[in-house]
């Protein structure tokens, strides 16, 4: 059967997460829905991995099968008229019968936005308001602690049910321009809430000024309790997911 | 009395505009309910201009008086809290009582969004989507005849009823980033609809692929019926209000 991959954007706001829950309205949801009207021999849609409620996207990629082939410029126009205002799609490609959005995916990588100032703006967007004045050096010494293999439970929400807690961190970094800071983070895979406490984590050391080597103890703690908040979902976007190695110069 | 100016920023989406209306909402209706609840003393607020229904701002100044002196940064604080989501304040500071939000500004500067890419993103923010490619170089050929001192009356509402139709245009520029087109114009004046109905003009002469020297001749005709469509607001955003000169040196 012809498969496709295609790249699904959404404003997570008004979504219970991304996978299909019964009795609530997903991204999942509504385009199966949107899929079905183009083509009903269509059965299901596999996700890379599930977004958390409120949680938005710009890379989020989705594969299917479909009985006859498609004409996939055609099929993007439709599905793009068809969907949502806060949900597009931004590419359908036809892939390999072994390609599998989840699966075969090396790594992912989200951003959270952090607005870095005295008051609120309506044109902020999706973000966190952090009205006190926070160091950039800092906050790369204490995720420095977080690159490579290890066990993060310390930083999953009690709710995950995967009992493999151990991640392959590539990159965690904040960047700043003007009073807008971008943490980015890439692993080869991210557990239940994980990016979320690992920006309140990094906040409350900030916040309480501990030592950027708190962040050390707390991953190795391996106790959810010894981490920050769990902070909004709404400053965090999945943003590419990947399928080539992640380039190794990074891990540093 | 003690006199202030304030910079008001807003997502017009669901505002009749900025002005004061009986049954309507609008940016200045909540603006003073927001001000009243501060301060009683003051009695009215005086915008710089007025924005059309679901235009926005980043740059909206007013000004108010009020009886004793108030601390800024506290009525700052103060009036972002109170303020709906989709209006804030980024700036409050005293000013000189000649000064006069509406009679003291010297130009006023808006910019347009224009999205021209094949499909459309949850993450276009407010823009105006152009599926069929445009030229940015046509484009400022055409803008180029609009600088200096005209009669605009090709580009204003029929609506409008000032008689005064001479505006001066400092700048009429398009410039690109990747699939992002932002037109901008400055002028110490607009008439009614002008922005929109400029942007609509230049969109009609790409899409007819008529001569640039086109938006000279429908300048010149002084006619509404020879223009564009005015296009939708969605796209438009009152960037900023001088209150100094505008540096002649972009006058060319």
């Amino acid at each position: 059967m012809p498969k496709y991959s295609m790249i699904v954007e959404y404003i997570g706001t008004n979504y219970s997460g991304s996978q299909v829950q019964p009795d609530a309205v997903t991204i999942q949801s509504e385009l199966n829905k949107a899929i079905c009207t183009l083509d009903k021999s269509i059965k299901k849609t596999i996700f890379s991995g599930r977004t958390d409620a409120g949680v938005h996207s710009k890379g989020q990629v989705v594969h299917f099968e479909t009985c006859e082939p498609i004409v996939a410029s055609r099929f993007l126009n439709s599905i793009n008229g068809i969907l949502p205002n806060d949900i597009s799609v931004s590419k359908i490609e036809e892939v390999d019968e072994r390609f599998h959005a989840q699966l075969s995916a090396k790594y992912r990588r989200y951003q959270y936005k952090i607005v870095n100032r005295n008051q609120r703006s309506v044109w902020d967007g999706h973000s966190l308001l952090v009205r006190e004045p926070l160091d950039l050096k800092r906050m790369n010494e204490s995720l420095s602690y977080l690159i490579g293999e290890h066990d993060f439970s310390s930083f999953k929400s009690m709710k995950g049910t995967n009992p493999a807690k151990d991640c392959i961190v590539y990159k965690a970094e904040c960047t700043k321009e003007g009073d807008i800071i971008i943490f980015e983070i890439v692993a080869n895979r991210f557990l239940y809430n994980m990016v979320r406490t690992i920006v309140g984590t990094l906040l409350m050391i900030e916040h309480e000024k501990l030592k950027p080597e708190a962040m050390k103890e707390i991953l190795e703690a391996k106790d959810r309790t010894k981490a920050g908040p769990t902070i909004s979902p709404d400053g965090l976007t999945l943003v590419e997911v990947g399928y080539e190695e992640f380039p190794a110069m990074t891990l540093n």
